[in-house]
C-alpha cells in the first residue's frame, strides 16, 4: 500500500529555508574577510530572513525530478543572491526609494547608497560563481545553466521588468503591458529558479517543459497577488512599505483589473500550474502545496 | 630564415579594437529590442570608444599561447562589459560623481541614475552570458572561466577595490593600502582578462603562471600611471575629469610616493613583466609592446 504522509507546508518551508540559510552563510564571506563593509552589507540583506521562495522552488523542482538536494543547493543560493541584489538596487532613492524591506531598514539606509550599489553588484557577481560551483548533471552542462540565469536576470527579462516598471510610473499602462512587466520582473526569475533546480536534478526535456510552464503560471500569479497585497495589506503584515504602487502611480493588476478579478485570474493560473505537475506524482507534493500557498498568502 | 615583421602598435590596437567593437555590437541587443532604453544606455557606454585595453590583452594572451582569436572573442567582450559596468556605477553621484567619461557625458547624466544603475547591472549580467558562450578549450572548462571572472569582479577583488577607494577618501592611506586597493581595483581584472584569453587559447599551467605574473605587474603599473596622469594631465587629453583624486582627497601613488618615484616604480614593474614573456618568443610581441605603451601613454 502506498503511503502518502500528510505534508506540512510550514515545517517544509522552515526546514528547507534553514538549509538554504545555512548554505548562504557558508558561501558568502563574512565580516572577517576584507573589506568587512561589503561583506557586512551583502549579508545584512541576504540573511535578513526573506521567505526564500525562489530557492525553495529550486530545491523542490530538483526533488520533483528525483535529484539530490545537495546538487541543487548552489543554484538555490544563486537565485536568492540575484533576488536580493535586485531588491537592494530597486530600493535605492533613484529607483523605488524604499526605506523598509523584510521588516528592516533598506540596505542604503544602513550602509549608504555607494555601498548599497556595490553590495548589489557583489551579490549579482556571486550568483554566477555559485552556478559555476554546482556539480554538472549528466544531461545539462554548467555553461547552459549560466546562460539560463544570465538570460532570466538580464536586460531581456528581470532588468527589462525593472525598466518597464520605472517607465510605467505616472502613466496608465495597458493590462498587456502590466502582464509583460510582471512576466519579466517576477515570473522569469521564478521560472529560472525552477528550471535550474530541475536541471541540477538531471531533468529530461519533457520534465523541463512541464516545470517551465508551471513556473510561468506560478510566477505571474505570485506578482498578481503581490499587487493585490500592496493595495490591501498593511506595512506590519508585509514587512515592507505598502501602497508603494499607488505612491509611484504604478499600473498594476490591482489598478488595471481590480482586486477581485485579479484574485480570480491568479486562481486560474494556479489551477493551470497544477495540471503541469501530474506527471511527477507524489514527488511534486511540495510544488503543489507551494502553489496553493501563493494564492492564499497574506504577506 | 625567420621573419620578424616590424610590429606597429597603433595598427594593431586599431585592428583588434575594431574586431572587438564589431563583436560587442553583435553580442549586445540594440534599440530595436525591448525595452529600448536599457539597450540604448548599455550601448552608449559600451560603444563609447574606450581604449579596449582589457579585451586587447585577452586576445593577445590567446595569441601568445597559439590559440585562435575567435575562441577568445566572447571572453574579450565579457571583460569589456565588466569594465564598462564598473565605470558606469563608479561615476554615479553616490560614488565618484563624475560628469565626463571617454570624452562624453557619463551614463547617468544622459539616462538618469535609475537607468544607469540598471545598465551597469545588465552589462555585468551580460558578461557572464558571454563567458558561457565561449567554446570550451581542451584543458579548461567554462565553469572554471566563470569562476575566474566572478572572483576577479567580485567582493574580494574589483568590488573590494571600489569599497577601499570609497573608504580611503578624506584619510591618509599607507602606500601598502594604496597598493592593495590598486591590485584589487585594476590589476585583478587586467590579470583575469589575460588569464581568460590564455585559457581560451588552451594554455598549459606553466604558460598560465607566467601570464598571471605578467598581468599582475602590468595591472599595477597601469594604475600607478593612471594616478600620475590624474595628477599631471589635462581633461582634454584624458577624455574624463582630472584631479578627481585630489577632489576626493584620495590617496594614490602620486600623493603617497610622489610623481617621479611612481613613474620609476611603474618602469620596474614593466621590466619585470617583460621577463615573464621570454618563453613565448615572437608570439608575445603584442604583449611586450603593449607593456611599453602602458608606461609611456599620455591618456
Amino acid at each position: 500500500m502506498r503511503k502518502t504522509p500528510r505534508f506540512h507546508l510550514n515545517n517544509y518551508l522552515s526546514r528547507v529555508g534553514s538549509q538554504v540559510n545555512a548554505a548562504l552563510d557558508r558561501f558568502i564571506p563574512d565580516e572577517t574577510v576584507e573589506p568587512p563593509t561589503i561583506h557586512k552589507a551583502m549579508r545584512y540583506s541576504l540573511l535578513a530572513g526573506g521567505k526564500r521562495i525562489r530557492p525553495v522552488l529550486c530545491l523542490a523542482a530538483c526533488d520533483a525530478v528525483g535529484g539530490k538536494t545537495a546538487n541543487a543547493m548552489p543554484l538555490a543560493c544563486a537565485v536568492e543572491c540575484i533576488h536580493t541584489y535586485s531588491l537592494i538596487h530597486d530600493d535605492l532613492p533613484c529607483m523605488d526609494d524604499d526605506d523598509l524591506r523584510r521588516g528592516k531598514p533598506t540596505n542604503h539606509k544602513v550602509f549608504g547608497e555607494g555601498i548599497a550599489v556595490l553590495a548589489g553588484d557583489a551579490l549579482l557577481t556571486q550568483a554566477f560563481e555559485l552556478v559555476a560551483l554546482a556539480k554538472p548533471p549528466r544531461r545539462h552542462d554548467i555553461a547552459t545553466m549560466v546562460r539560463e540565469l544570465a538570460f532570466a536576470a538580464g536586460s531581456l527579462r528581470l532588468i527589462a521588468g525593472q525598466v518597464q516598471d520605472l517607465e510605467n510610473e505616472n502613466r496608465r499602462a495597458s493590462l498587456d503591458e502590466v502582464r509583460t512587466t510582471h512576466m519579466n520582473k517576477t515570473a522569469a526569475l521564478i521560472t529560472a529558479s525552477i528550471r535550474l533546480g530541475a536541471m541540477a536534478g538531471n531533468a529530461t526535456a519533457p520534465q523541463l517543459g512541464r516545470l517551465t510552464k508551471y513556473g510561468q503560471d506560478l510566477g505571474l500569479a505570485f506578482q498578481i497577488i503581490d499587487d493585490v497585497l500592496d493595495a490591501t495589506s498593511t506595512k506590519e503584515a508585509m514587512g515592507k512599505s505598502v501602497r508603494a504602487d499607488q505612491k509611484h502611480q504604478k499600473s498594476t493588476y490591482a489598478s488595471a483589473l481590480g482586486v477581485d478579478k485579479s484574485r480570480a485570474l491568479a486562481a486560474r493560473l494556479i489551477a493551470d500550474a497544477h495540471k503541469q505537475l501530474v506527471i511527477f506524482g507524489d514527488r511534486a507534493t511540495p510544488l503543489r502545496v507551494i502553489a496553493d500557498f501563493f494564492l492564499t498568502r497574506k504577506h
